[in-house]
């Protein structure tokens, strides 16, 4: 038998789903929009008008990140007057997912000792 | 009815466990030892041994990191000569969870169009 080891070479990091979670919770608005998307607020003008001290300028360039990484899809009605809504993507529902699951790490954490 | 929307206020991250994403992620060598954990190797001797590149000062660094996150356990054996292992705790397994759905994410996301 070899007495050396098998060699294991580093295991690299999941750069971007990592950067998605670092950059996510670094806009402090993002999770506030999940929420309100849960509750079926879903059109940027009603997204203003139902959160205190979020603004047109901010919320915008949130949701443009979240469309971005793929979270979001942002689908524009042909309308009089035009109408755009934000959706939850497949790959946003998995990380929706995921984010729920830090939070519940996170009152694990809280709770220790 | 009150035309007033109910006003929603600010979701706030769930700081420490988001803090964990970014940290072991910024300790290259974490995830490596996870996998070193998982195959039985867990005496910080036979990680340097084990893997190409890692040295004994900066294995500890990451060790220790992850310890203070309560991710591993340091278990010293009162024997001649001393005896360090390291074990993944309950809390480390949740987190891992959430490492290994990060990944697939990234799957996810490496197989777009």
């Amino acid at each position: 038998m070899n007495t050396k080891a098998k060699k294991i070479s580093q295991k690299i990091a999941p750069s971007q789903s990592a950067r998605m979670v670092e950059t996510i919770y670094g806009c402090k608005w993002s999770l506030t929009v999940y929420q309100l998307l849960q509750e079926g607020i879903n059109r940027p003008g009603e997204m203003v008008r139902a959160v205190d001290g979020l603004s047109t300028k901010v919320l915008n360039q949130c949701l443009k990140r979240n469309v971005e990484f793929g979270i979001l899809n942002k689908v524009s009605f042909n309308e009089l007057p035009p109408r755009v809504e934000y959706q939850v993507t497949e790959l946003g529902e998995q990380f929706l997912a995921i984010l729920a699951q830090l939070e519940a790490l996170q009152k694990h954490i809280d709770t220790r000792d």
